[in-house]
């Protein structure tokens, strides 16, 4: 779930972005009295998130006059036609709020719905799918709440919320060895240390440097296969690179315990959602 | 162009949000002092926006101590392998800026390839490529300076530097000719007055009013066309909703001033790119 | 209108630089529960403006606490010791409040005051006062209402929302036939180009390069009704330097659109309120 | 003196209240290469103030690129087609930057001023003129730096310090005597006690209270002169209300400590400035 | 008193340190719609201060979903197992707002505690005890509270709400008269001018130049007594310097005005305190 | 190490806390031109930390003009009278810093001085010191790093980055079990799941449900030694709750592997520091 306040602290400056000094044709031409109502409505099929982000835009925009019903909950697979939610409130402020209200809707709703796919392309097999940190910029929170929505889990949050010694690390860190004993000494306790191998050797050298994790990075699925073996259980293993809907269930049916696929966030595609103002 | 300031505005909050209380990795497993190179690698063809912006989110986490060498401009068409730029400084600074800096490079990339592409397809029509407000959150500033590298050019920014009236306003405000002079009397000089319609009727009506511009939405080319010949250069005519490249070029050859894309910005897949630290 | 977000963002920092740590002197003298009514006095004639933003002072800085009663409404002129509004509720609030309150009533109210003299000046002969950007730092959002209150309309709310080629552009960029070129092709659409000229050749050079609007700079009345004749309709006209209200009337008759008018923001004196707290 | 830092975090706001998104048409004609020189010229007689805050707006905007060349001091009596300083840079940074740099100067040049001429005024009394907490809201630093350069001196920053009991506060705060023991036990050592009276007995009575200093609000020269022979100088004697350059002397003339002069910060009129782009 | 604005506003980025992205372990082990209780519990004797503090943090975490119940007030002496507050609501705004509370009412109760030992040691003396500008970044606000709720009075507030000239000063300014005409001419009225000085010659040298008050630094009690007769009552002595719970009476007993004690805000060590989630 | 910047962001508002609208002391008495040297004292002993902390804040006030020559390094152990470091430049700006700077420099050396005794006290061991998150609010950063440089080791650093389920989360979440598989489901990846226990039968089930480490709340030294041999170190274990200099040495020498101490950042008295500004 996402806190109400972490919300409204991330759309006040996109809000802004948006209004600027102001909604100049709506207050030109919109009597700021006039009372209404609207729907926001799916225009093709797809899962839904961020509905209760869309309403802190509305929330904002009408500091509160506007009545906000959802006809859905987030996680729910919609058709075209589909009401998402109605409005009940001044129109000034539907309008006013409409273009943010659906950027981010249309954005999550998106990353929920690749999710679900990734999701469903590996059921059963016990592998979980996993978000990577190639989000938007500043919408870090929200995506990966929509990878949550649609089924998947989540990766670090943050440079901080986790140990990550990748390719670029050990390249100038002395070896696998020497890096996982640095990061144990010098790293706040509570956090888990992965470390990124290529090869069938980095995952033995992982397992006896005593990594917690290990990313096994553009590896075939019998490569993967291989890992899981040598691991034997002893420390979480992710795969990860060039994952697509093609490919992931053999990498799944490796035993793999996670699949990050940074598309996820970077590359799904907008959904289509229409906000439609009704009139008697 | 964009201005430095701006973008140093912009990319803090976003770093902030990756690095959060620091680089844990980096800082564990890596020496501070340790200097090194890095280049920054196209793995696939694109042309290639943001390449400032990335520079600024180096010079921000090396507070000054990275040097950026660019090998390509924006703008650029770049192949697979193509290096984009090199960094020299501080390996420590090169791995805590690395993800924050693909990841907006990544995307305003997409976008100034995406748009490159709609230009192309109505080379020599005279039609302008135009983006929309449906863009990221955020990153609308970055986003439309992507548009304009890519050969587009820019609708409004905001609700305030443009006077649009929409369907949805046109639904509770009376009709165009009172919504047109509503616009007129009451919004700050220095602003266009737009009006969509949807029929050629509408067009009649819009410069009826007086419209300074007419946005055709969801019209056929035909309709287009005919928009046109009506119009008789008295308004600028913008052409609107379901464009892609199979039907942009029907659109443009139809003599309409600006055909306005939201997919540029809305739902351009990340190009890939990558940053190798260099060892000797 | 102004929005009520707009109005609080804009006070927080002004109350905070009067407040700053607290105000010793009330807190020392004033029991913290005490309730108590006050009223706000004219203490000369004027026009109202700006009732809404020292409600919202008070507001703030009571913290809901104070009951707001507005006796007159923006935009009324009103006599020597006419109560604005009356206060109900915590005094040391009201006392704490008082100064930015007032100091913010005063100037609105000054400008809508003075604004409304140049709109009387012109009353009948179709053309409209305008205000400038040579408002007080800070308080442009304010005093640009103030104007409307007052009966004037707005020109450019900053350099972003309106293009306006002036002196020191042309200046520089050779000549307006090709600075009225790159405008159109560089800036969003959306906004007017409007040229400023100070001889009848630069109108026609205006009007020949297809100028939006002209802003005649430093002309005498007899060359404005030139302009206006010239222009034949085809450009919106300003007339802008040296206005006052002895000879505003003259150039309103020439009949130019515009006229706009730096002192309305620059230099209206503050007029004289006072807040007086009522005892039994 | 202004500390550079202070001046800075004041005027960004007030830049980008100007500025938004970018000044469209500066980008859109101007070359942002072409280097070129202004001159600030005065268009009047004048004290100058403001000058390092107009240079900081010039070195924000230019982010360092543009050179300031004062050609006075804060502080100087100029006449008609003075320069005051000039510019050498980027043309473009120049007209981005002109208006709010221009604004600012011509305000606080014009508090200056009206200052100088009641401490003309006054000359050789003894009498020290002060301002008072009437300023324009977010301007309070630079008005009361521009008393200062006018040759007054500063009241109160604001209510945290310095204890200045009105007749509001004495309305509720049961007499003088109650008040002062209040404000002496409750509020902060560092600050002196300062009690607002209208009338002689208010005056003894204040003495009597202990009062470091008493404000004689709109009383005559004449009961000025006795409050002073009354007061003895056991308190610092404050003079105030309905103050102008035709009384002010006469009050002067009493021996009274100070004389604080609202109008010096709510209604002195702009003086006139220009930027004028230098061309070969 | 503090008010609940300034409260909130200082809290906010406390509590954003603390939770950061989120309270992760709650998030996953404690459904959100649960509701319970909890009680605020003293674990050893000492003063309240901060109860509003903890509130507020609490109303913040829950955005007021949590009822605050508390049981004592700020300034009570409690003894271990006392109940300060109960709390009402959500169990997972409870444990999440839980460590920032309790930090917070553990450092200002023990502020409090402590500058109360102090009052008691002086009891009777006349003597005020006072605290400095030795605080805790940040927390200056709130320190200074808890030395009031301890029954102490409050020195400047920063540097710009008093004067104090001190030894620093002294070395460069060109002696005690010089330094107090100095400020008394260029400093804001409403300031008292305070100078340190280290010698019973320098307390004459302060008298003699018309300090307001007098800081004696590091004298024995027989040297401030001392200073008490050549002062007789012309300006305000106050003692500082290595004071503690064992000398304070003796300087006290001197007829010193004022003693200033560091400690109370640098060194009372946190008081403890816990919260208790009560299940039936 | 701390980052440049992430002090700055620091120290500003504290900077800003003690300032406020300027040092009006030192602008009134000391020629803001006046060059001169400080030296930064030690007047007991102690371990240094926080000497960059220190040097930010005389390079914000002074805007770069100061030099900061540290004679000392983070860490070190000084003894009364050692000079920490000497200060070139404008007089102004050091005394405007002093203050800020040494409550920073005071407390942090506090922190690091405590912490070094724990470490000495368990020496050769093989137990680590910890810090809690009773940190001061605001500046849990620097008290970690100020704990590092005592020789200790940072828990977490806020609720986002280190699961430990505590008792209050035992006493709503239906058991050990049940909430590690909720904490190992619902969590980001990256994070070690810790849960705390009062009991060896606690130590049992916490084994059993998978934790990774486990925090023994409250234990005898006994009872840790016990819990020690029934992990077999199949988890990390943490002792907690009641250490002290006298007593943690028994725990250490159970082979427990962490001891956390909650006094290091919430009970370390100031140390005492001095400024002294040097005059020929």
């Amino acid at each position: 779930m996402l806190e109400h306040q972490q919300i409204t602290d991330l759309i006040r400056p996109w809000l802004q972005e948006d209004i600027g000094r102001g909604d100049v044709t709506t207050r030109a031409v919109v009597d700021p009295e006039l009372a209404g109502r609207a729907r926001i409505e799916a225009r093709e099929s797809f899962v839904v998130a961020g509905l209760s982000v869309a309403a802190a835009c509305f929330e904002e925009v009408g500091e509160g006059s506007l009545k906000w019903l959802p006809e859905v909950a987030d996680g729910e697979a919609v058709e075209p036609h589909a009401v998402l939610a109605r409005l009940d409130g001044p129109v000034a402020s539907i309008l006013t709020g409409e273009r943010v209200a659906l950027n981010l809707l249309q954005r999550l709703s998106a990353v929920a719905t690749l999710t679900s796919r990734f999701v469903e392309a590996v059921a059963g097999t016990g592998a979980g799918i996993l978000d990577t940190r190639k989000t938007t910029p500043g919408l870090r929170l929200l995506e990966k709440y929509a990878v949550r929505v649609g089924g998947g889990s989540n990766h670090r949050f943050g440079l901080d919320d986790g140990i990550l010694i990748k390719d670029n690390h050990l390249a100038v860190a002395g070896g696998v060895a020497l890096a996982v004993a640095l990061a144990r000494n010098g790293a706040p306790h509570g956090l888990r240390i992965e470390v990124e191998v290529t090869t069938l050797d980095g995952v033995t050298e992982a397992l006896g440097a005593g990594a917690d994790a290990i990313l096994l990075d553009n590896m075939t699925p019998e490569m993967v296969a291989e890992a899981v073996k040598t691991a034997g259980g002893h420390a979480l293993l992710e795969a990860s690179g060039g994952m697509n809907l093609g490919n992931v269930r053999a990498y799944a049916e490796t035993g793999v315990d996670l699949i990050s696929v940074g598309a996820l966030t970077h590359s799904a595609p907008a959904v289509d959602i229409s906000l439609e103002v009704e009139t008697e």
